[in-house]
């Protein structure tokens, strides 16, 4: 089968929203953005043997692909509208290709984005996605913009669930279902992102692992912040704590990348969105600084997760 | 160096256009689009070992990826305006990323482009291009739309010397500065696509060669479609009669991909741009069919260049 069977039997779709001009098929696809709104794209990288398993499952793949870039659009307030997909397949397995295509469609229908272009090529097991999103002007969340006084939330489910999951990977994998859901199958939190818009004053989303990303946000400030985490407010995956010693379970929810929470700074009295967690306040400081109940937290944890590790 | 140092010290550019909002360095970056214009977007993979040899060399390589994707935007008549780039690498060679880097840089300063956003991993050597340009609405240069009676023009410099340098490659490259120059240094049409806006009923970029890309826009027109070209009128890459035998030049030009030339359909009458080439006219048939001096075609031509083969 060549790329261009691959992709009209795989990959197109001829439903398209009305706002998509030219959809997938042609040199470039062509959309409109309504007046008053700003478009916000984002491109992620999904590598096997480096971000997933070698042998990975078809629609692990496909969600995490696409879970992960939603997730970028979510932490700016956006609304998901269109994506792109570069494919490097090492070879043509119909049955895997067949389940990653299904997976993918339909979860593009249930977060609402359309696939408008793309490309394959033979090569090593990889994807790499464009997202497109759209928001009123000037009403971008960005990693910009947290200030001493406010408190840093986080929202989402909780942490350290895909990085427990690697760690039974090999013999145990079964057994945890809830650690390899969260690990092959994150939800972007689009809704939470949009309640953001205007209560928030930054941020991000926690891919490369709390800490760092954390340390995204406080680098990212117009002056240098402070912040120390209580342990005993950090919501852990079930069963992290019965599986693994405290300091472990910790460094998973606080390194352990692909959570894909969203950590917003927010002033005080501004409603959080509803189940988000408060992690500590930020404090003016002299230089960037995150604690751990108070301590300094292991020199190497700030580095997260590193996917060119 | 970590995946952030990398994309700080080699990828991020403070002077955005006014047009962008947000920037490199955030969950996404932001763009506004003009009232009246819309947006182009297109995907291309450049896979080391695959589209270009292995060993490659980074000003090449960074030419090619963005060439190659800007021409994508030329074949829709679109103003090209932004990229984003997704780069794995099998290690940190400093020198190599440094050579890139900086030649991707100065093509984006000389095509107009902004890098807007990215992403970077460990993997095989592999970029994955999003360019997003603009266009006035309804404007769009799409493969559809071709006529019988439409002329086949052929916009660009010449054809085959791309493939051409792949059959030397691995003794006399020197000797072939020309296809070198063809292989690693494709210009986009940005000029000529533009110039087409409204001239043109169809057009596409050779990227897989001239067969098989006359075949898509065959394809692509409302009723079936044949042409003969002529080869006499066919402008060959400088050299390819006299290293090769006429059929296999012939060849080169017709199925070698990577020329990068575009192909457009254009009324009786209506001028096509400067030092373009009428390479045929369409006539009405039952069938979608590509004559070369009024014979069949060698079978496997119109399959092109398959970059998955």
């Amino acid at each position: 089968m060549n790329e261009f069977d691959l992709i009209k039997r795989y990959f197109h779709r001829d439903h398209h929203g009305p706002s998509v001009i030219v959809g997938n098929g042609d040199d470039g696809a062509v959309f409109q953005t309504p007046d008053g709104r700003q478009t916000v794209v984002s491109v992620d990288a999904l590598v096997a043997g480096r971000h997933v398993p070698s042998l990975c499952p078809p629609e692990g793949f496909a969600a995490r692909l696409l879970g992960r870039g939603l997730s970028d659009l979510a932490a700016m307030g956006a609304d998901p509208r269109y994506f792109l997909l570069s494919l490097t397949l090492p070879n043509f397995d119909a049955a895997w290709v067949d389940q990653f295509s299904e997976k993918l469609h339909q979860l593009a229908v249930q977060w609402g984005v359309d696939l408008i272009g793309g490309d394959t090529s033979k090569g090593p097991l990889a994807a790499h996605v464009t997202v497109i999103g759209e928001i009123d002007a000037g009403r971008a969340l960005g990693r910009s913009g947290a200030l001493a006084g406010d408190q840093l939330w986080l929202v989402g489910r909780d942490l350290g669930g895909a990085r427990a999951y690697l760690e039974v990977l090999e013999d145990r994998a079964d057994e945890h279902a809830a650690w390899a859901e969260r690990y092959w199958r994150p939800e972007p939190l689009l809704d939470a992102g949009r309640a953001l818009v205007g209560c928030a004053h930054a941020v991000i989303d926690i891919s490369d692992g709390l800490c760092q990303d954390l340390d995204h946000l406080l680098s990212a400030a117009a002056a240098p912040l402070r912040i120390s985490l209580d342990s005993a407010t950090l919501p852990l995956a079930p069963g992290l704590m019965d599986q693994f010693d405290e300091h472990q379970a910790l460094e998973f929810a606080l390194t352990g990348g692909d959570d894909y929470c969203l950590l917003a700074a927010i002033p005080v009295g501004v409603a959080a969105p509803h189940g988000a967690v408060c992690l500590g306040q930020f404090e003016a400081a002299d230089d960037t600084l995150i604690l751990l109940d108070d301590q300094p937290l292991p020199e190497d944890w700030v580095l997260g997760w590193d996917h060119s590790r």
